[in-house]
C-alpha cells in the first residue's frame, strides 16, 4: 500500500469528495460518535490495526476513562472535524441529536453500524434514514454484524464477515479496506437500499435449523404417541396392566431411534430424488424444484439433528440396566425362576439377536459421529471435495445401511408376529424401515451401468436435446449438490 | 499493490532510510539469519507467499540441504548486504556474535522473532537487547507467537494472529503488511517496550483455565470427603460396615455432579448479579467491580469445566450396573428374596422417582453438550449475536432447570428425611441446590414487568441521574457482557 | 490499493502486456467462460468481493437466469472482449472449441480452474495443455482446490486456501490478490509445471488418515482373531462349551482397547525414539531417517483413531448389562446361589479389582476426549506452542499412564495364572503392555539429570563436535518435532 501522504493531495485536488480520496492506511485517523460499549470495542480494534482514533462524546470526561489510553476522547463537533471517516455508533432513536454537526461532517463518510431489536421495525432501514438526516453525507452501513465482543477479542475470535453496503462505490471500497486491515473480510451487498436486508441479518435465529428441528419435534411426536398407544395404552386396557412408568425412559428409549432413522434417511433421499429428476430431463441445466433445492440445502441440519438424536437414544438405552425397575424385574424373574425351578433360562435366539443389533447400533453410531465432526466448520475446511464427499456421501450411505441392519436385526421376526399387531398398528420399526429401503434400492439401481454412465454424463454437461455439442464446466459442483 | 519497481526509486530518494521505503511487494527478497527449525519454516512460507529468500548461515554448505530449494543460502554478511528487511532468527545469546554485521546492517529493518524458555527471565525483552547492540538498526519483534509448524502447515492451520511493536510505525506498518502476505493477521502492538509483553505471550499456560479449573478442583475435593464422610465413614464408625470400595466408583459418581451443577450455577450467578448492579446505580457506565468483570470474562471455561464433569457423572453412572459389586448385591438380594418368599419386590414410587431423574438426566446432558459445541470457535464463529445469545443464555438456562429439576427428582423426599442427616450433615444434594434456585428465582424476578422496563431502558443507554438526556450505541455488547 | 484508474494508463504504457498490468480493484470486470455451477458459483462471490462480472455462454438467454442479476451474461466472444483477466470455468475435453477466440483472448490472463476425476489422467496437465492452446496468453491455474459450494457460502466458510501457478509472476500476483480480495489466501507454488501437482490436490484422499487407520485395521484383526482362539474357540474345542455369541459383542470389547493401547503407545514412541537419536549423534542438524520423519507426521491421527477406538470400547462396555445374555447368567447364577443356598456371593477382591479399572478407564477417556478436542482445527489454532505442547504431551502422556495402570489393575494377577494361558497363549493385555512400558520407562530415564541436560543442551544448538562455537535459533520447532 502507498503511503498515505503521496497518495492523498493528488486525490483531494480530483474533486475534495472525500468518498473518492484515496485508500485507508494504517496511520490515519478514523472517528467514532457515541461511547458505548460497540463505540470501545470499536476503538480498542482500530487502534491495534494501526489507526488513530477519535472518539467523540457528550461528555468527553466521563467517557474518556472507559476507553483505551491511546484514543483521543473529545467533543463530538471536534471528532467530526477531525476525521474523513466517521463511525455512527449512537441507537437509531439519538440520530436526530446529531443534526447540530450537518455542516462539519458534510462530504464525509458516515458508517452506520446500527441494529434493531427486531426484524422491520421501522419502515426505512437505520441506514437510510441516517441519510435523509446528513444528505450531504456519504452513508455506509456496515459492521452491524459484528458484535462488540469479536471486536474486542481480536481477529482469532469472531465472526469474520462484515457485510458492506453504501450507494457510493468509493465509500464501499474503502470501508471494505478498512474492514480488510482490521482483519476481517467485506462482503459487497451493493446499493444502500440492502442496508434493511444486512440490518436484518444479526437478528436471524438459526433460519437453517427451523425446518429440521420442527420436522424432528413433529416426528417425535408422532412416534411417541405411537408408541405410548402401543406400548402403555393397549396393555392397560387390555389386560389391566400399569405400565405408565415406562413413559420416562422406554418411550423415549424406542421413539428417538425412529425419529434419528426417519431423518437419516431425509438426509439422502433429495440426492436419489435429484438423481432421478436429471435422468428423466436428460439434462442438468434444468432447475431442480425449489422444495427439493430448499430441502439439499438443509441436508447438513437434518443429519445432525438426526446424530443428536441417535446419540440420546445410546444414552438411553445405556440407562436402562441402571432403572429400578430393571432391578426389580430381575429379582422377581429370579425368584420365578427358582419357583419354577428352571436351571436355564437361556434362550440362544434371543441371545444372538440382542448381540448383534447392540453391536450394529454402536457401529452406526460411531460412523454418524464421524460424519458429525466432520461437519464442524473448522474440519470441514480441511477437506477438499473429495473428502467432504466420500465422508459425508459413501460414510453416510454405509451409517444409513448399519442402521437398516440394525432396525431389521432388532424387529427380527417380529414383523410377522400377529401378537406384536397392537390395536392392528404394526410394530414402530416396520414404518421407519421404508423410506430407508427404498432409498437403498433406488441407491443400488444407479449403479447399474446403462444409468450410471447416463448420469455421468449429465453431470459433466451433456444433454438429451438436440443444443448442445459441448459443454460448461461443473466439475465438483454438481456431485456437491447431488451426490452429498 | 504497485510492482515495486515504480515505487522504489520515488522512495529511495525520500531520505534513503530503509524503514520509510514503500511497502513490500512479492517478488522483493527478504533475509533471515539462522538456520534453525524456525529459520527453515519461515523460508518455505516466504517463498510459498511469492517472496525471494535469502538465509544467511554460519556454514552455508551444510545448512544448504535443509532448505527449500528456491532459498538461497548462503554466508550471514551476504545476506544482511542483500536485503533490507532481515528476521534475525538465532538465540538471544547468540546476538552478540552478530556484532560484525552492524555496519551491513545499518538503516536496514531487523525482526526479532526469538521466544524465552521462562516468563521475564532477562530484565530487557530481547527484541530490546537486540536494538542496543545495533543502534542503527530499526527493530520490529513480530512473528514470535507464531510456531515453526504453523509457518509450514500453511495458512489454512496454526494461530493466525501475529502481534507487532517496534519504535517505528513505518517498520511496523512493512511488517504487518509482510504478515498479511503471508496469510496472518498483523496486530499492532505500540512501541518496543511492549516486547516483552509480547514475548511473554508464547509462554501463557492456558490463563483463562486456571481458575475454572482450580475451583473444579477445590470443590470436587470438598464434596468428596463430604460424601466420603457420609457414605463411607458413617457406616463404618456406627454399625461398621465396610463399604471403602465405593471409593472408587460410587463416590466419584456422586462427587461429579455437584461439581458439574454448582459450576453451571455459577455460570449464571454473574449475569443476575450484573442486573442488580445496574438496576441498583440505575446507569450501565458505571464499571463493574473487578471481580465481576473478571468472573464474567470466565464464564465460558467454568461452564466447560461444568459440561466435562456432567459427562464423566455420565460415564460413572452407566458403569454402575456393569460393576461385580452390583452384580453380587443382585445375586444376595435375589437370595434373600427367595428365602424371604418375597414374590414381586416392585416399589412403584422408587420406580417413577429413579425413571424421571434418569431421563432429565440425559436431557440435561444433552442440552449442555450443544452449549458445549457451540463453545467451539469455528461454531461460534458462525452464529450471529442473538443466535449466540439464545443457545448461551436461554438453551443454557434451561439446562440448569433441568438439572434443578433432576437433583430434586433425585433427592425426592430425602431432604425431609432424619435418617438421611448422618453426623447432622444434610445430604449432599440440598447444598447443591442453594445457588441454582436463588438464581432461577432472581431470574423470574427479573421477568416482572416494572423490573424488565427498567433494565431494558439502562441498557439503552437510559441513566437514573439527571445528566444524559440522550445516549450513545450499546447494541449487541451490553446484552453480551450481561445476559449471556 | 490505488484506484486502478490511476495505474492503468501508467502501465499499459510499460508494453500493454496485460499480465504487467496494475492489480485488480474493486469494480475491475472479470470474465468467465461457461455457464456451468462453478461459474456460477465464481460469479456470485466475484460480485459480493466488488467486481463487475462478464460471463461468456454459448447460449446467452438460457444461462442468464442462473445467474445473479448483477452478473452480465453475454456471448463468448464478447465476454472474452471485455476482460483482461478470464477464468475458463470449462471441461477439459472442450478447450479447443474455444479456439476461435484466440485472438481475442491475446495477451491476456485465463486462468485453469478445471479439475481432474483421477490423479494423472492425461500426460500433461490440464492448465499446461490450455497453454498449448493459446500461447499467446499468460495461463495461471488457480481455484480448482475450492469447491463452487465454498465459493457461494461466502468466505465464512469453506477450505480458504488458493493454490496459484503460472510462469508469470506478474500474473501469479494479479490472481493472488484477486484471490485475497475475494477472502481466499493465496498460495504461490511456482512455475506452470506445478499444475499437475496442484490439480492433484483436490483428489487425494485422506492421505495422512490412510497408513493409522490401515495400522488399525491390522491390529484390529490381529486382536480379534487372538481373541477369538482364545475365548471362543479354546472353550469350544477343549470343553465343547458354544460361546460364539460372544463375537458381536464382548470379542469387540476387548479387542477395540488393545488397538486403542497400542495405538496411543505408538504415538508417543516416535518421540522417545527421536531424543535417543538425537542423544546419540550429539546434535539436532542430523535429519531423521524418512520413516521416523513419517512417524511423526501421523501422530495426530494416530491419536485420533486410538480415542475412536477407545471410545467405541467404552460403548461396548456399557452395553454388557443391557445384553440378554447378561441378563440370563444373572438368573441362573441366582438359581444357582439359591439352590447351593450361598447367602453371600461377594468377592472382595473383585469388587476393588473391578472398581478401580472401571475407574481409571474412564478418567483415561476423558483425558483422552480433551485430547481429541484440542486437535480440533479451531480449538488448537487457538493455543499457542507451550499450551499445545501441554495438552498433548503432558495430558497426552498422563492418559499413557493411566490406561496402563488401567490395563494392570484389569490384568490383575491373570498374568500369572497358567489357567489363562489358552493353548499357551498368553492373556491379551500382556501383549499391548510391553510397548507403553518401554516408553514409560524411556521418559523416566530422559528425567534423569545427565541425559536431560544434554538433550536440552542439544535442542538449544548445542553439538558434540568441533563445529559450532555459536547456533542458530530453532526455539519452538525442536520441541514441537521432538517432544509433542
Amino acid at each position: 500500500m502507498v503511503s498515505s501522504e503521496m497518495v492523498k493531495p493528488l486525490l483531494a485536488s480530483n474533486g475534495g469528495d472525500s468518498a473518492s480520496r484515496g485508500p485507508l492506511s494504517c496511520g490515519d485517523t478514523i472517528g467514532i460518535l457515541g461511547s458505548g460499549d460497540f463505540s470501545r470495542s470499536l476503538a480498542t480494534r482500530l487502534l491495534s490495526s494501526g489507526f488513530k482514533v477519535v472518539v467523540g462524546s457528550r461528555n468527553p470526561k466521563r467517557s474518556a476513562g472507559l476507553f483505551p489510553a491511546d484514543a483521543e476522547v473529545t467533543g463530538q463537533t471536534e471528532a467530526a472535524r477531525r476525521a474523513d471517516l466517521i463511525f455512527v455508533a449512537i441507537f437509531r432513536d439519538h440520530y436526530s441529536t446529531l443534526k447540530g454537526l450537518a455542516e462539519v461532517l458534510a462530504r464525509k463518510i458516515l458508517v452506520d453500524v446500527s441494529n434493531n431489536t427486531e426484524i422491520n421495525v421501522s419502515r426505512e432501514s437505520n441506514a437510510e434514514y441516517l441519510a435523509t438526516i446528513f444528505p450531504q453525507c456519504t452513508v455506509v452501513k456496515a459492521f452491524n454484524v459484528v458484535s462488540a465482543w469479536a471486536l474486542q477479542s481480536g481477529p482469532a475470535d469472531g465472526n469474520k464477515q462484515v457485510l458492506i453496503c453504501s450507494d457510493s462505490v468509493d465509500a464501499r471500497n474503502r470501508v471494505a479496506s478498512l474492514a480488510r486491515s482490521m482483519g476481517f473480510i467485506p462482503m459487497d451487498m451493493g446499493a444502500l437500499c440492502s442496508a434493511r436486508e444486512v440490518e436484518n441479518v444479526p437478528l436471524h435465529l438459526l433460519p437453517l435449523w427451523k425446518v429440521p428441528c420442527g420436522g424432528a419435534g413433529l416426528l417425535f411426536l408422532f412416534f411417541y404417541l405411537y408408541n405410548f398407544v402401543r406400548v402403555v395404552l393397549h396393555p392397560y386396557l387390555t389386560e389391566g396392566k400399569n405400565q405408565f412408568y415406562k413413559m420416562p425412559v422406554e418411550l423415549m428409549n424406542i421413539t428417538l431411534p425412529c425419529v434419528a432413522y426417519v431423518l437419516l434417511s431425509l438426509v439422502y433421499l433429495p440426492g436419489v430424488l435429484a438423481a432421478a429428476y436429471q435422468l428423466r430431463n436428460g439434462t442438468k441445466y434444468r432447475r431442480f424444484p425449489d422444495w427439493l433445492d430448499r430441502w439439499m440445502i438443509h441436508r447438513k441440519q437434518i443429519g445432525l439433528v438426526s446424530f443428536f438424536c441417535a446419540a440420546l437414544h445410546a444414552l438411553y438405552s445405556l440407562c436402562l440396566p441402571m432403572r429400578r425397575s430393571a432391578r426389580y424385574q430381575l429379582l422377581n424373574d429370579a425368584f420365578k425362576q427358582v419357583k419354577q425351578n428352571v436351571t436355564s433360562s437361556w434362550v440362544e435366539e434371543e441371545v444372538w439377536r440382542m448381540e448383534i443389533y447392540v453391536s450394529l447400533g454402536i457401529i452406526a453410531l460411531g460412523i454418524l459421529s464421524l460424519l458429525a465432526v466432520s461437519s464442524l466448520p473448522s474440519v470441514g475446511n480441511a477437506l477438499n471435495w473429495r473428502e467432504f464427499n466420500f465422508i459425508q456421501s459413501q460414510l453416510g450411505l454405509s451409517a444409513l445401511v448399519i442402521s437398516t441392519l440394525h432396525t431389521l436385526t432388532f424387529g427380527w421376526r417380529r414383523a410377522f408376529d400377529p401378537n406384536r399387531y397392537k390395536f392392528y398398528l404394526p410394530p414402530t420399526f416396520t414404518l421407519t424401515l421404508v423410506l430407508p429401503i427404498i432409498i437403498i434400492l433406488t441407491r443400488c439401481a444407479l449403479l447399474l451401468p446403462c444409468l450410471r454412465t447416463k448420469l455421468t454424463r449429465i453431470r459433466r454437461g451433456w444433454e438429451k436435446k438436440t443444443y448442445g455439442k459441448f459443454s460448461d464446466l461443473s466439475d465438483t459442483s454438481t456431485e456437491c449438490s447431488s451426490n452429498v
